[in-house]
C-alpha cells in the first residue's frame, strides 16, 4: 500500500487549554482508503508517545519499512482500508511534521524550544478537529488509538460528543496514575541532566542524545512485561557463551537491546517533543475538577470498545475497568475485553489478530 | 540502643569469583546484643543495594536517626537483640566503610575507581566469612536479608552449608530476571551519561550527581507499587491547589518525592559503588552453569523462611516460589509466606509486625 505524506496548514491561532495560544500550525497527516459518498466511513487513528502520522503503507516501492501499525491498518486488516477512510495525523507538539517545539516560532524566527506552550491531550484533539474540517469529514465513524492514542480517542468523545460515533480505546486510561507520572518524570530528569539539553536550546548544537537515550530505555522497560522479557531475553549473554565477562560492557542480551533502542530513538525523535508529550499525558485526567470520573462522560454519545492487556503494567487493566465503570454509569454502550497477553504494553501493537476479531465484531454490531 | 561503628581490617588478598584479587580490605560492621557462651546465637543481617552496616540504634544520644532497619532490630523486636548477637557489615564494593571503588588502591595511592575489580554476591559473602572468623563465630544461627541482602543469605547457604543453620530470605530471588537486569542497566546508563562521571575518575572533581540522582529515582519507582503510589501521592499537586501550572517545574507530589529522593541519595552514596553493586546483582544466578536451580541447593543444610510480598514487582512472588520449589526438591525444610501487602518492594522494610510474628514462629520451630 503506497501512501503520501501530507501537511495541513492552519494559518490562524489555536487557543490552548492552558490559556496560551499557538499558531499558525502545521499538521502532518496521511490518509488510507476512500471517503465514501455519504462521508460516513472516516476513521481517525491517534498515535502514541513516539508515533507519527505514518501509520501504515510505504511512501515508495523501495521503502524499507512500513508505517508503525501496518499489521493492523490496510486492506482486509483490523482497520480495513477497503471499507474505511483512515486518517492519521502527527500530534501537535510532535516532531514528525506537525508544529512542535522544534518548529520555527514565527515571532522570533528561531525554533520555539521551551517557548513552545504546554499542550494537553485536548489540544491535540483540537488540532485533529481542524484537520477533520479541512478534510470535509462531518463525523468520525471511529476514533481509535492505544496508550496516548487512547487518551486522544477518549478526549474526542468528551470534547466533541456529536463528532464521534464510536471509540476504540486500547491499553489506555482516563487519567494518568502517579506511577505513570513517575515513569514520565524520571525520563524527563534524564534529559534535563544532559548538559547538551541546555534548557531546551540545542537546535543549533549537539542535541541531548545521551539523556534522550536513557529516557527511552526507561520507556522500553515499561513497554514489555516481566514475562515477555524472560521469553525474549532470559539471562542470555550478549557474546553467546555462558561465561561472565565481569565488565561494564554489554553483558546480557537485554542490555544490548536497551542500548540499541535508546540510541536509535535519538536519531528520529526530538528531546523537547518528548518532554512536551510526556507532560500532556501527565495532565490527562478526564475527572479533573469533577466529583467523579463518571461525570466526565455525561454528554458522551459514542459507543465504546475498551481493550486492556493482562500483562500491561504501564496502563494496567484496572484503569480500563475504572473507565468502563464510568462509561456504564452513564448508560453508555461499552464493550470491554481484557486480552490475555504476555506482551505487556506493546500488546496493543502486537495482538493484531485478536484486535481484528474484536473490531470486526464491534463495528458489525454498532 | 547505642551502637559503635567498627572496622575489621584484613591485611591479605581475597581471591574473587572473577579470578581477580582484592586486598587488603576493610569491612565496616556493627554488632548488637551479646554472643552467648556457646557462641550459638549469632545472626547476620545482610543489607540491600543502598544499605550499610548501621542496621539499628544510634551512635550517640544526640543522633537524629536510627539505623535503616531499627523497626526490626532491637530488644523485643523481630530480630531480638536480647536473644541474638546481631552482626551487620557493609558489603565489599560498598561506600560506607568497607573497601569499595572509592577506597585507596594501595598499588597507586589513588582511589580505585574502575580499577576496582568486579565483585559478585559470593565475594560479598567471602568478606563476611572473614569477619565471622575474626569475631570467633563458629556458625550463624541465622543469616537474613531482603532484596540484595536476601541474595547474600542464599549465597551463604550455598557457599558455606556448614556455617548457616537457618536462612530468612525476604523479597529476593535466586537469580536476577531480565527485567531486573534492565532496571539495573538503565540507572547505570544514567550515570555513564553524566559527563561528570568521567569514566569513574571523579574523586577529586565534581561527582556525577545528576546521573546518580536519575539512577536512584528509577529505583524509587521500583521500591513502591502502583497501589502504594496511589495511596501515597494520588494525583495531588505539589502546590496544594487543583490548578495545573502548565510548566516543567514540579507539578505533582510524586515528582517532588522523586526529585527529593534522587538528590538526597547523592549526598550519601558513591556512584561507582552503585554501579559495582548493581553488576553484582546482575551476575547473581545460583543456577549459573547448572542444569536446574534445584541443583544449586544439593549440599545445603540450612532451614529456610522465604517471604515475598504480593505487590513487590521488583522481586515478584513468582521468584520466591521458584526458589522454594528448588529448595523443596532437595527435601530442605522451607517455610514460604507470600505476605499480602500494598507497599511493593519496600514491604520487606515496612511490614515489621508480620515479620516479627513469622521470625518468632520460625525460630521457635527450628
Amino acid at each position: 500500500m503506497l501512501v503520501k505524506a501530507q501537511t495541513f496548514h492552519y494559518p490562524w491561532e489555536i487557543k490552548l487549554q492552558s490559556g496560551a495560544t499557538l499558531g499558525p500550525v502545521d499538521i502532518a497527516y496521511e490518509t488510507y482508503g476512500e471517503l465514501n459518498a455519504e462521508r460516513s466511513n472516516a476513521m481517525l487513528i491517534c498515535h502514541a508517545w513516539s508515533g507519527d502520522a505514518h501509520v501504515a503503507g510505504k511512501y515508495s516501492l523501495t521503502d524499507k519499512k512500513e508505517g508503525w501499525w501496518d499489521d493492523a491498518v490496510g486492506p482486509g486488516k483490523a482497520f480495513d482500508t477497503d471499507k474505511y477512510f483512515v486518517v492519521c495525523s502527527n500530534v501537535l507538539g510532535g516532531c514528525s511534521g506537525s508544529t512542535g517545539p522544534a518548529s520555527i516560532n514565527p515571532k522570533t524566527g528561531k525554533p520555539y524550544a521551551l517557548d513552545f506552550p504546554m499542550l494537553t491531550i485536548a489540544d491535540m484533539v483540537e488540532g485533529q478537529r481542524l484537520l477533520m474540517e479541512h478534510l470535509g469529514i462531518p463525523q468520525w465513524l471511529v476514533v481509535t488509538g492505544g496508550s496516548m492514542g487512547g487518551m486522544q480517542a477518549l478526549q474526542w468523545t468528551v470534547s466533541y460528543p456529536a463528532l464521534v460515533k464510536n471509540a476504540i480505546v486500547l491499553a489506555s486510561t482516563a487519567r494518568l496514575s502517579p506511577q505513570t507520572i513517575a515513569l514520565n518524570e524520571v525520563p524527563r530528569q534524564a534529559i534535563y541532566a544532559d548538559p547538551n539539553w541546555s534548557n531546551g536550546n540545542y537546535y543549533d548544537k549537539t542535541p541531548p542524545n545521551a539523556g534522550l537515550a536513557v529516557a527511552r530505555m526507561i520507556g522500553h522497560i515499561t513497554f514489555l512485561s516481566d514475562e515477555s522479557m524472560r521469553e525474549k531475553f532470559g539471562r542470555r549473554l550478549q557474546r553467546g557463551d555462558t561465561n561472565y565477562g565481569y565488565t561494564f560492557d554489554t553483558e546480557f542480551e537485554v542490555e544490548s537491546y536497551l542500548r540499541y533502542r535508546g540510541e536509535s530513538f535519538t536519531k528520529r525523535f526530538d528531546a523537547n517533543s518528548f518532554l512536551y508529550l510526556s507532560k500532556a499525558m501527565d495532565y490527562f485526567d478526564l475527572s479533573h475538577g469533577l466529583p467523579t470520573l463518571a461525570r466526565a462522560f455525561r454528554e458522551v454519545s459514542a459507543k465504546f470498545l475498551v481493550v486492556s492487556y493482562t500483562s500491561d503494567w504501564l496502563y494496567p487493566s484496572w484503569q480500563s475497568k475504572e473507565l468502563v465503570r464510568a462509561l456504564l454509569a452513564n448508560g453508555i454502550d461499552a464493550t470491554y475485553v481484557d486480552i490475555d497477553s504476555n506482551y505487556g504494553h506493546d500488546a496493543f501493537l502486537l495482538e493484531v489478530d485478536r484486535l481484528k476479531e474484536l473490531t470486526r465484531d464491534f463495528l458489525k454490531r454498532v
